[in-house]
């Protein structure tokens, strides 16, 4: 059965050598959270998912979820008894607004925790996160009214919530959705359709479950300007508190699905269901945009998740089957043969998936912090600069982590050779959950060409020119430091070739908009090679002054992995680049008929 | 469901106007297949593949094999017929020599009829396949008693054959081999052991079962010095051909799998089972190796059919479904919304597969004709540069289609957005089958080692000398052929890449072998690109004189997909010759207790 450890000390490294997050403590919440507390925090939470959760993992994938024929859904074995954990520790509100019911805390927390609860049991795990999904959509949009009934009990998790999006005609197209909503005099709204792909649509974790659904109102304009988002809950709260009759939405089928068995995944079937409108009419896509955007930056956590627990179990099949003998000669003569560790080739994945998980692991973090500052800073302008960080590093979070942690399962599970492919050591489970992340919450592709097609000129390209400033600028600084230059110097070759590309659709893009779209996906990576060469010069920085300062192995190791990353991860810039420049003409050219 | 159509039409381009097949007319078995018959028997096997066993491959997926409680293993419905067609063909024989009872036709056709089986439905194609690897060893190491015994009811298909290798505590290391031989008065061994992922160790297919089986006799020398290779049959040929009792060798269980649901893969007891020696007393590995080579080829196939029909169905997808506008404006105004088709990225991954699935159809082509010349020329020197070629690719061929192969189920799943993470598209189905080639007949890190550890440096380099002469000359003849340039030129500079790689080796693995090890995968990869980059120069040059001569639109599509997979694919031969220049020194730096 695959092993987990929260990563808690290098979190710990992250946020107070890397990041310095006493320098926030001016933002509210933050003064609540000193060191102490927070690796307190983060010490529960690890303690929750190795033991409670990392053990029901493949449970949930073997029993999956169950639909009854009278519609109730019920989860895996022990998933009930493990959601009362997450309830009872209060975990899906520990950075809500406390005047919202929840504790306050940097949402950088949540981030953390919620990639812990990835890495021990990712189909567990999108429980609570969809829930806070939807939390965030209320606090944004909901009316005083609706955030009065229905938040206390999502931040508590004593009900969840779910996003429903997607119908058979339409996933990335939102536009074409047909389901209808019929206004009624009382203000609320009949709600009738069909969303497929609904994530925890139904389950008995909770006696309530609030599904936020777009649907157009009869008579608005075509398209997505005519979509509204809705509250439609399972029963319908009355005003003493208790729970109504059923309301008209229930579940028509599970999906069978390549992974993420312990998540129900389900049709669900609306037919005149009592909904209350959030927002305004048909500013429903704006509205879902909020829900999404914290959805995207945990889904890219989800990547590193996995690809972090599939780390650690690689590395400990390494340490320990016994294959052949060094090519340098036998390093344990006393045993049959030597751990495979010893192999320059099971290192160099080993050491592949390390030196993405830690700099993966800072530019989540990062990101996280400056979502903390664009919500809570009293500074417009330090608001504004840290929102552009965010809008322009989330797709690059979501597309990135998703794909390289999909491709670290993969390289994790080639590790166990046949073993790996067998189910019983559990590496091909984190194999198949990985790969929905890839899809779900905007496809891959689409993050891309938001980040291309989007973020890049937005506010007339602010965020990118701010980014390039702060890189170039670190660069500069430290370009000089003898110690630093094997870590800066491939940096400013990474930059240079991410602003050739920026420069170069600038250039071609504009009259050729096929251009940036065949080159989106290169852009992407290229992006975040840069940016977490980035967080490797911060993190080999602090660990050199750490070590100055006479701390231990832990910082050596880590210097060691950023210059694995620089000179084994980094030179794919320059492929990326190639790409870019050829332009889409032959990607373009054959007729549809040709495939 | 899914979609397939075997590719006939390119493997007849490949044949005659690439590889000019008629040339090889002199070579035993070549004149007996003249195009049209070739182009016949192509149309039986894609029929057969088609029609037959594509239906049946999501059936064997959900069903898999059953073993029962007596020990007998049940395969999934409708296998049973579709064997029965497989030995009606004769398709098991078609290249094995005339006087083993096969068709003696060139064993290219093997490998083309073996892409479309595994395209159709890679699990049920394994048996077959595993039947051609027992037979190539009982031909070249057998008795001829033994070959008498068990060649001809092998060759039709009445009886299987299987490799035993594996065992729990050895894969790649196989000197670590436990079971036993004990010689029996009779010239006879008595096998006992246990051998694990044994692919068509046990079913209801045919009335016999083949085992080759390495085994240690006692008093053996330990290591991989010490192995013998024997042929253990579930029921022992009597003299009459009748069958005797069953022999001590039983299917213990069947593994759960992430995949290949349709072959049972089986633990396989040997209790004191009788067996007979092939070749000699400790000759067992290199009898073993015989049968890998012809195998591994055949897995790189695996890897190559498996993306040829995820793409076809990728690209069924991307012409159907309406989703989004091209970002040049609407294509389809009278419909909702435009084809996916229509989007760069989209075409930019279908690209990406159909540029490497063309390319590696030629370049197994291009193998297998060479194998031919191998086994069947009557001039030595040719017989030794084919067996030099094969030698040199054959790891290149495993290790880079199965990888890349995989990738690109995973792009393609990709394509059908959240409904390819849905079983019933089928498109993950491709995905877990594709993941197993990466790791059978010798983990990719292996086929790596091979090529960088032993294959290089073989009789003083002259593969690798006769390898580089061939493309070097290529270019060089057609640099200045301005038609050609643009894959030429691309194709020079990768070549130059590999050059330099070999060259640093040469130069820095002698003294520090680490150096090798670390940058093996990345030179393998580089070799494919290389390869492929040869194999898309030869394909456009042979389009543009059927262009010349007045072909059709056919020709036209290969000219722009060699030049997507110059532009697109090939730039990558810089990242991998940065990386294997980088060494291994941080990839090995690190003590084991830190990971």
């Amino acid at each position: 059965m695959p092993v987990y450890k929260a990563p808690v000390d290098d979190v710990v490294f992250l946020l107070s050598d890397v990041f310095h997050i006493e320098r926030h403590a001016n933002l509210p919440g933050f003064a609540d959270a000193p060191p102490d507390l927070i690796e307190a925090i983060l010490g529960e939470a690890a303690k929750l998912c190795e033991d409670a959760l990392a053990p029901l993992n493949r449970v949930g994938d073997q029993q999956g979820c169950t639909r009854h024929p009278d519609g109730r859904v019920t989860t895996p074995d022990g998933f009930k008894e493990a959601f009362g954990q997450i309830v009872a520790g209060g975990w899906i509100g520990i950075s809500v607004p406390t005047e919202f019911g929840g504790q306050g805390l940097p949402s950088v927390l949540t981030q953390i925790v919620n990639e812990f609860l990835g890495s021990a049991n990712m189909a567990f795990a999108m429980y609570p996160g969809l829930t806070q999904g939807a939390i965030a959509a209320l606090i944004v949009h909901g009316t005083p009214e609706l955030q009065a009934r229905y938040l206390p009990k999502m931040v508590t998790g004593e009900w969840t919530g779910t996003m429903n999006l997607t119908e058979p005609q339409c996933g990335t197209d939102l536009g074409l959705i047909r389901t209808k909503a019929v206004k009624q005099p009382d203000g609320s709204y009949r709600i009738t359709g069909t969303k497929i792909f609904i994530s925890a649509g139904e389950h008995d974790l909770a006696p309530n479950i609030v599904h936020l659904v777009l649907a157009r109102i009869e008579g608005a304009p075509a398209g997505t300007k005519g979509l509204s988002l809705f509250v439609v809950p399972k029963f319908v709260p009355q005003p003493d508190g208790s729970l109504g009759a059923p309301n008209g939405v229930t579940c028509g089928s599970i999906e069978e699905k390549m992974g993420i068995h312990g998540n129900s995944t389900c049709v669900m079937n609306y037919d005149g269901a009592a909904g209350w409108l959030v927002a305004s009419e048909n500013e429903g896509l704006r509205a879902m945009f909020t829900m999404m955007n914290e959805a995207r930056l945990g889904v890219g956590v989800q990547g590193l998740a996995l690809s972090e627990v599939a780390y650690q179990n690689a590395a400990a099949y390494a340490k320990e089957r016994l294959q052949g003998r060094a090519i340098t000669g036998a390093k344990f003569k006393d045993k049959p043969a030597d751990p495979i560790i010893v192999h320059p080739d099971v290192r160099r994945a080993l050491m592949t998936m390390r030196a993405f998980n830690e700099a993966a692991r800072a530019l989540v973090l990062w990101t996280a912090l400056k979502a903390d500052v664009a919500h809570r800073s009293s500074d417009a302008k330090e608001r504004q600069a840290a929102d552009d960080h965010m809008s322009l590093l989330t797709p690059v979070i979501k597309g990135v982590l998703t794909d390289q942690g999909f491709a670290n399962t993969v390289a994790a599970q080639q590790i166990f050779g046949g073993h790996g492919y067998i189910k019983e050591t559990g590496m091909e489970q984190f194999v198949r959950d990985a790969r929905i992340p890839m899809i779900y919450e905007g496809a891959n592709g689409i993050q891309a060409l938001d980040l291309v097609g989007r973020k890049l000129a937005k506010d007339g390209g602010r965020a990118i020119t701010a980014f390039f400033a702060e890189a170039q600028a670190y660069v500069k600084q430290h370009g000089g430091d003898a110690a630093l230059t094997p870590y800066v110097a491939p940096l400013g070759t990474a930059l240079g070739h991410l602003q050739q590309a920026t420069m170069w659709f600038a250039q071609n893009a504009l009259a050729k908009p096929d251009n940036a779209g065949a080159g989106a996906t290169d852009y992407m990576h290229l992006f975040g090679l840069v940016a977490l060469g980035y967080m490797w010069a911060r993190m080999a920085q602090a660990a050199q002054q750490k070590l100055a300062a006479g701390a231990d192995d832990r910082m050596k190791a880590k210097l060691v992995t950023g210059r694995f990353f620089v000179e084994r991860l980094l030179p794919e810039t320059g492929a990326h680049l190639a790409r870019i420049q050829a332009g889409a003409a032959s990607t373009m050219e054959l007729p549809a008929e040709a495939f």
